[in-house]
């Protein structure tokens, strides 16, 4: 990955926690979980387990990365040549205890621990991201709760809303994406341990103690049985964050429509070196929405992968496992980074209730033709009603008036309102039907008060 | 999708599910749900849902679905000329209730609550099916804990493991997708229904009551907020079958290179017109893992599709809330296939163990070569056992003699071992570690007894 | 797939095309091609190939689809339970004609070559399709390459450009489109025959000229070897399907932005049930851009698979295969689908050319800062002429008035313009740049001169 | 991406291409050609194009490539930053000339073209190793002829094949790329030069001339019009490389499976720290296949996201292009690791003839049947020689013996043929059919001559 998109397109812990060196410092700490388990249970001497962790800690600064990436190359894994050099590393503290190093355990095991580590790590922000996303949210919802703005289908005008109500939706969705965070833990976060085939055989008897102790050492569960070939646990973390980059990606894909020169409602915030162009004064251009947009355009993709990934040979596959490398940190590296710029924008966000309203006013009051409509019904008749006011807007449309005008001028009307009813039927706070409702009950969700 | 192929890919019930005539009917069930609800709320007459409901029993009857199709090409969803179709029949029986018809709601009510519906019933299919799946996995761990089989990593013969282990950590993956469905359903079983902009702005302040009422008819959950546009309850579910289908997807790679003529150690249950060639008298078709492996290879794409739609216009959006109408379906019916035939292999796959003593065996002992050291360690040192074990193999090879011929005529074994101890050593059996304990803590996993 | 979306996604002719029937009818094509070829090359009897080619006439009134559905569950493929249907029908005209059906052949030489007359018979129809949606877009690039617009990026206003240049753009992919499936055709439309291996063993020293004859019975291409397991043809067709709706939807995403109830420039055409709404007046939905949008989604995705898919196991693979049968046709389906909608919109898009002159507008002038810089620059300098305006930008967003009328009271700029001088330079119309030139070139392509 | 898993997946020069630095090195390439494009139409002064290409010489090592990918993050691409900071290097040497630094260009322009520079230089790359993969693969095609060896379907022994036979037809999978890299060169390896959007506004009726310049200062088309929208040039180079990693992979799947402890035909090649195991002296890890495989899992998913990202909004879009700039780079380091891994195997494949043989005789003759009846037909009618083939082929399967032995007890059989007669029948390479016609067609069209 470009070192130049990095701060355009990923957040900088979790970035780091899948550099290189931290993943190499993860598989160290594996190793060193590894040797204190079996001397724990009695596998291998304690002495040779306090060496092992006495050298581990200052083993980064002697790990060669650049004859670690050649003989990667090679083995087909990081772990065999890693294993290599910290043995040399441990031997040349203690060429006893360097006999113990990696003892029973299989690359796997090693490389698939240290992931699990790597993700309990970057989940940690992921959700601590969620969260400020979810709180940042629900504080805009309730301060533009009443903001009226146009709802929007098929990206046609349709009734007003408000935007706090789109802000209490989002928040929604981050609550249920806290939710799955917290759900799924338990499952996911288990270390692996299983040697070759899975069956710790070089460990004889003493397999399931190590496999217990190892979990509590690195403080994961201990899975029923090894996991080598069966990666769902692997899958239903990305497919977590899938979710996640979908809704921001929906979010990002809304405020840069409202961004739009004409419509002009909602702003990211503005920042020297954003977005701005000298030669063409009026743009503004939606950077944190374009970064958000390509992390949603490539995290479904990466997800194809990491499903396709599952079909994995025997007892350790060829090939699938790889290909797991390779897409889980980009998921995790894209999704981190989406929420970072969600955030930014959430808590910086423009509003300019001026153009909300002046967009509301772009039809010529016809937006508020069903509420004219339903105001009406109930003296004349619902059918009788629609025929009025289809009339009426017909008429606004051709002579280019504003509904209300030409509302205001029919007889049948007349009889039941008068001129400030009306003005109070067509503004658009008057038809938002149960939206402060919705926003109530979101806003108590918030508080763990159950719909 | 063709009819021919449905036998191949997909399973019978869920596939009627996902009809056009069943969709409408739970769009008629929606409608219904919609009127009583809105009469127990007194939005409109009790007499006018009660027509409504009374005339929806014979509604599918009456449909035009030629007539249907035709205008959901024009219209651009089924909903709005089905309510047109639904309103005429009403219509017939009662002027005043047709006018009742639909009210207050938009489209996507009726298509996402009916789409919620659907996802009800084929997700209890698809949960039985995992059950059965998981049931069946259990059973047959037990059956083969013992039979020993090489197991095999990289494609590579490794070291031996049981039969039943395999099938324990294919039981696991099944517990842990029972898991995920049992966990997702609240969140994700609920009613939508919002009118236009999600506002139900024609209910005025009845909507909430509205939406509780309609959400208990259908008993469904009712959401904090309308979510047309904010789809991730549509992709979890999505997701938990796409994790099915890869679990699943693993273990038809794994029977189809089981069943391959050189291995052949467990095959697909035989049946009259499968899998046979009468030309080939040798083959055995793997045509349940061609099956399972087709929907291995387009499920994940299809879930690169629902993520990616993730990301809608505003309030309701344009073209991706479209997108999803093709894809889940076809998600559910390539999972729920998968699994049918997966329960098939699971049930009645022939296990071959001369094929696997006689494979086990292809490497004339080299496979028991870590074992043959493990036993050595004990009596000559670790580093010692290596050494002698290495050339040992390195003369069985070069020999091309057994593994155990070589290791049974060297003196510094001899001292230790007599020829049954070393034939003991030799024995795939001995060399298991902790799967039996892994085998039991899965069966006990079963019975609810967490690890 | 739903029968009630077919008319909103998919296209008739191609639809048709990849019908069960038509697929059928196109597996006996082959038959009687391989029966000619053998007859000829003197393999089987020539009056066993003339009774087989007659009866072939009929057979698919007497193909039990039923049957044929339930036996391909088992087989694996339609293919086998086909031929055996295939040799009943005509072993009852003539029993010893009935032994030379499919002979020397495999399931798979018949289900490829069927695939490809599908390929061959579906992409005339799309090749039609962009051949239309080319003439279309160079006749209204013509038509409108002096309407000038907004032209926009990131979604924002930039500078000016014509609806002409835009088509013209549009008109210039589908000319590459047209080239790509010029370019892969020779390659692409090939017979496949080889037998269960790919060596046609049964054929003995025939099998060449067998190979030749039938790709000529077919009227498609001989490759130089049997293609079972390499599958880069099929990819490649799809391949080009998938650029050209990548390019519709982009389409498609334009004009449903142009549609935007605020922006409202260009429409899609009006017709009876069509987007409208009776309670929201003035909506009008892009149901064609929905539909559009919606394939733009799914065939990336499908895309996936069929890449996917290439990765088959040794003469011929397991379940990859298979994955193609689903993959394809929907491919073909939604692109046909996309065309058919495209093409409507190109030809019947309502322009508004007065909405284009007012968002022109809307930013009082702002957009044509550029072109009054460089209006200006020759006179006073590009610096200078840059301070300026950019000092007149910011004052006109302060005060709200037009940039026009700030820069035509700074002294500066009236001893070089006079007001009429600068209602020149304000004009969209006088910055355009080689807009008429593009056009030009795009027009002079379509006539066969290159640039 | 790791550095650590570069050796592994990726192939060294194509790396570099990507490089940030080497990117940043086509960006100064682009616009050193800009400027000498614009002074040769007389735009900008010949002395400034001058000292821009003076100072651009050194220019790599005056940026400051921290502050780029700091600015890069708000810019929303690395054009901004870059041109200011080049800008800011030109002017170190003359002011005057740093005000003619991207004249008239905008960042997508200078992105977009060296986007294209990269392609041109990765693809010289990727061709070269489909040229080398090519001419193994025909060569080795040609050495293993008549190397007999069970072909496979569905995973299952078939018939039998030689090994050059499937070398062959991996050939012309090579040959087809070849022939797709040439065709496209012309329609892809296009310049970009429009402005913002896609005038060239700024330079008036000089726009075309500068564009065509431009080109030409580059060696690359020029475009009839501008495509910064329209993607499919793009699209179309990431097309053919997803086409040759999914041949490759299905290369390596096949030589994975051959690899197999049970297999063991074709081997990877040996080298040290290769795929090898102290404690499984047998295993031999399949380690490249493994990384070629993970790029065909990879490159799939990665097409999605690449033929998703057509869907650009207006001009110049949002998101979608910046999702190009992470997927392109990957899809082509991924083709080339896979090509170079390829390349290795192809050339120093282990083929172990012996196991080829066992192979073939692991169904004690059963996989011959179908020789045999065709063998017999002639002298009693295909029917009966079909009855007495498989009669004999289940007395063999029951009694456990060689199929040639039970037919050679036949009585109808021995007055047909004799002992020798019958070994000869039962012998692989008396049924390959037209193999070598295929090998010897593949080898000619490899000298241009067309089928």
């Amino acid at each position: 990955m470009s070192q130049l998109y990095a701060s355009l397109f990923y957040q900088k812990e979790v970035t780091e926690i899948f550099s290189d060196r931290t993943l190499v410092s993860y598989m160290v700490e594996a190793e060193v979980a590894l040797a204190q388990a079996q001397a724990q249970v009695g596998v291998i001497p304690q002495s040779a387990a306090d060496v092992i962790e006495r050298t581990a800690k200052t083993a980064l600064e002697h790990i060669d990365f650049d004859a670690l990436a050649t003989a990667t190359g090679l083995a087909g894994n990081i772990a065999i040549p890693f294993v290599k050099q910290l043995t040399a590393i441990v031997k040349q503290a203690d060429e006893d205890a360097a006999r113990y190093v990696h003892w029973g355990a299989t690359s796997q095991d090693i490389l698939d621990t240290a992931c699990i580590l790597q993700c309990r790590a970057a989940l940690a922000i992921v959700q601590n991201q969620v969260q400020q996303c979810y709180d940042t949210a629900l504080s805009q919802a309730q301060s533009y709760r009443y903001q009226v703005m146009m709802g929007r289908t098929w990206l046609q005008q349709a009734l007003p809303i408000t935007l706090g109500h789109k802000l209490a939706r989002w928040a929604s969705a981050f609550k249920r994406d806290l939710d799955r965070i917290d759900a799924m833990k338990a499952r996911v976060l288990t270390a692996q341990l299983g040697g070759a085939v899975g069956s710790l055989a070089s460990l004889q008897n003493q397999g399931s103690m190590v496999v217990d102790a190892f979990a509590h050492q690195l403080q994961l569960n201990a899975a029923a049985c090894t996991w080598h070939g069966e990666r769902d646990r692997i899958v239903e973390i990305a497919s977590v964050l899938g979710m996640i980059t979908g809704s921001v990606g929906k979010m990002a894909r809304d405020w840069s429509l409202m961004m739009q020169t004409e419509i002009a409602e909602v702003f990211e915030p503005t920042a020297t070196g954003r977005g701005g162009s000298s030669t063409m004064p009026h743009k503004r251009n939606p950077v944190a929405a374009a970064s958000v947009l390509a992390a949603a355009n490539r995290v479904p993709a990466l997800m194809s992968s990491i499903y396709q990934s599952m079909v994995q040979e025997h007892e350790r596959g060829l090939g699938s496992w790889h290909a797991e490398w390779l897409c889980l940190p980009e998921i995790f590296q894209l999704t981190a980074g989406a929420l970072e710029r969600t955030l930014d924008v959430l808590q910086g966000m423009e509003v300019h209730a001026d153009n909300m309203q002046r967009n509301i006013e772009c039809t010529h009051g016809l937006v508020m033709a069903e509420a004219v409509m339903m105001a009406l019904a109930p003296h004349m008749g619902r059918l009788n009603a629609h025929h009025v006011v289809e009339a009426a807007c017909k008429k606004a449309v051709a002579e280019q008036t504003h509904l209300k005008d030409v509302i205001s001028n029919i007889e049948d009307v007349k009889q039941y309102f008068n001129a400030s009813q009306l003005d109070e039927i067509f503004k658009p706070e008057s038809y938002l039907g149960n939206i402060q409702d919705q926003i109530d009950a979101v806003l108590q969700e918030a508080k763990g008060v159950a719909k």
